[in-house]
């Protein structure tokens, strides 16, 4: 009786890591190799040895917990920006004191993928969990922290983890609905969005949230005005000034981002438009900013703090061998009705 | 010939643990428990090996440096907050990755001093340095670092540390200086200043610039229009509102930090003051909110980032065995002149 995410039956003996060696007529150290990662090993040779680890599903024997208070949890972030990192790692640290482990932060520099040279740190240290924000490892990468009974948790993935990730997220798709009706409800007949990058699932999810609303409001969208930008303020100053600019300008704007919604509001003030009275703009995530915004910003609050604190606690759960009850959450987003809303201009 | 910053001389040997506990009478273990802060020791005992470790000016021989790639740097804020907090951790992990050091970020919940829980969760670890934001250590938790042989640098001290500690900061009078030089150079006579936390030395610094400039203007500074503030944005909002609700009310208002200007920004809003018509603003920091705010932020930039790098090359110097050539630096700042500042009105 075996379950996916239980791969290596009760009762059934791991080989050793000397006994996977012998059996390839290879070197211990080359095994080892392999299963951390290391690039220094023959491909043919590599191959041998990762079969010979997959069929045995070797995972290595759990290490005794590190003393109680030296525990660390690396949290990887595919770019350190904003204050929407910020509150993820509140949310990760108050969790993490509480569990007595600390907590190392990097970041990938953009990518979504760690390189290898993350992963050779990581490895020696090594970390007792792994949190990933809007990122994920490669399936080798993966692989390397199975064996060596790391968990991983994925905060606001990027794709779709492998089945025993657990990813913590928001409803990113009932957050662009319910900003898109509040739009519709207003009056609103000519809504433009300005997404986040394609490559990152929950930009998707709002965008269809967004044509969800349109269609069960039988008001057709005007693809022309759903335009791509990158979550950062630049891109929702650039949209903006192209969609202020057109000679039949939409009269709201999902702008995907606080902050993509700050640069809108900037863009909309060098063309002389009021918000709202010209136009109504929508932001999402709530940051402490967007309060604090002129106008303040009618937005959808997503708990990024309290995401981080759960997927931590999921991790710890992990940690201590216990399963979660659930690998896939999604915690509720709430709009927020504030001054950048309005009824279109008559 | 000794020095006050190498208060081991060449050639002298310190002795062991071992001796000075056959000096005192004691055991082994309660030697190590003094030397690590730990709590479990009786008062009279622990009197009595501190004075012997003083007397002795005892160092832990200095350990073996980590393998590459697995050093640890402790990164402690006193709160982790708005981007301000970003800026320095950016370029804390920028600097870190280069050293192939990994950090580990902690807050200390708004205390300027941690408490034993961090020194004995840092103790277990141990890092191979320490940066602390805005906090400082106990003489006590200084000299446990110092007998391990653990660097410390300060970034943007809120105090005076001990001499042989680094501190990275910015030139905080002179930005109160030029932004107040600017306020007057516009022709303000009138003008309010509303200060960070007294018990931060940075505030002190941009007020006591404030003053200068008044007095080098000839200008006389009514007290009656300097008001404390934390930093955050609320506490702008309550003083803006304060302000800018007097009877006679300034003609200008240095904010202190950027997030206290927002909130002056939004005070003026609710009592229909056009910024800078009727009011003019300056900020400091220069967080990238600033450039985004409407209007645009005249600010006082200070090199946050580069300061966290710098703090971590001069760390990393200490650690290498290497001292640094000063122990007090301060970066320049520099004004930003946006659209939040204006002549009086007439």
């Amino acid at each position: 009786m075996t379950s996916p995410t239980t791969p290596q039956p009760p009762g059934r003996e791991t080989p050793t890591i000397a006994q996977i060696a012998q059996e390839l007529g290879v070197s211990v150290p080359t095994v080892s190799k392999v299963l951390n990662g290391r690039a220094d090993v023959a491909e043919a040779t590599r191959a041998r040895i990762e079969a010979a680890l997959e069929r045995h599903q070797y995972r290595r024997r759990k290490a005794a917990r590190p003393p109680e208070g030296t525990g660390l949890v690396d949290l990887v972030f595919h770019r350190l920006g904003s204050s929407w990192s910020m509150e993820i790692i509140r949310g990760v640290e108050d969790a993490a004191a509480e569990n007595r482990v600390s907590v190392i932060l990097s970041e990938l520099g953009g990518e979504h993928r760690p390189p290898r040279a993350w992963l050779d740190a990581t490895m020696l240290r090594p970390p007792v969990g792994v949190l990933m924000v809007a990122s994920r490892l490669s399936p080798a990468q993966h692989r390397v922290l199975t064996r060596r009974s790391i968990p991983i948790v994925v905060i606001d993935t990027d794709g779709e983890p492998p089945q025993d990730v657990p990813t913590v997220g928001s409803d990113n798709w009932s957050g662009g609905l319910a900003a898109t009706r509040h739009l519709l409800g207003l009056g609103h007949r000519r809504i433009a969005a300005i997404s986040g990058p394609v490559d990152m699932l929950c930009s998707r999810a709002r965008i269809d949230g967004f044509r969800s609303a349109h269609a069960e409001a039988g008001v057709a969208v005007d693809e022309s005005l759903v335009r791509v930008g990158n979550f950062y303020v630049e891109a929702g100053y650039r949209e903006g000034r192209t969609l202020l600019s057109l000679p039949e300008r939409p009269t709201a704007i999902f702008a995907g981002s606080d902050m993509q919604a700050l640069g809108v509001l900037r863009a909309a003030h060098e063309l002389g438009l009021v918000v709202p009275d010209d136009v109504s703009v929508v932001g999402y995530d709530d940051l402490s900013l967007a309060e604090w915004a002129i106008p303040a910003l009618t937005t959808v609050r997503q708990p990024l703090a309290e995401m981080g604190a759960l997927a931590t606690s999921m991790l710890m759960e992990l940690v201590e061998g216990r399963t979660p009850p659930t690998r896939r959450i999604n915690l509720a987003t709430e709009l927020v009705v504030r001054e950048s809303t309005a009824p279109p201009p008559r």
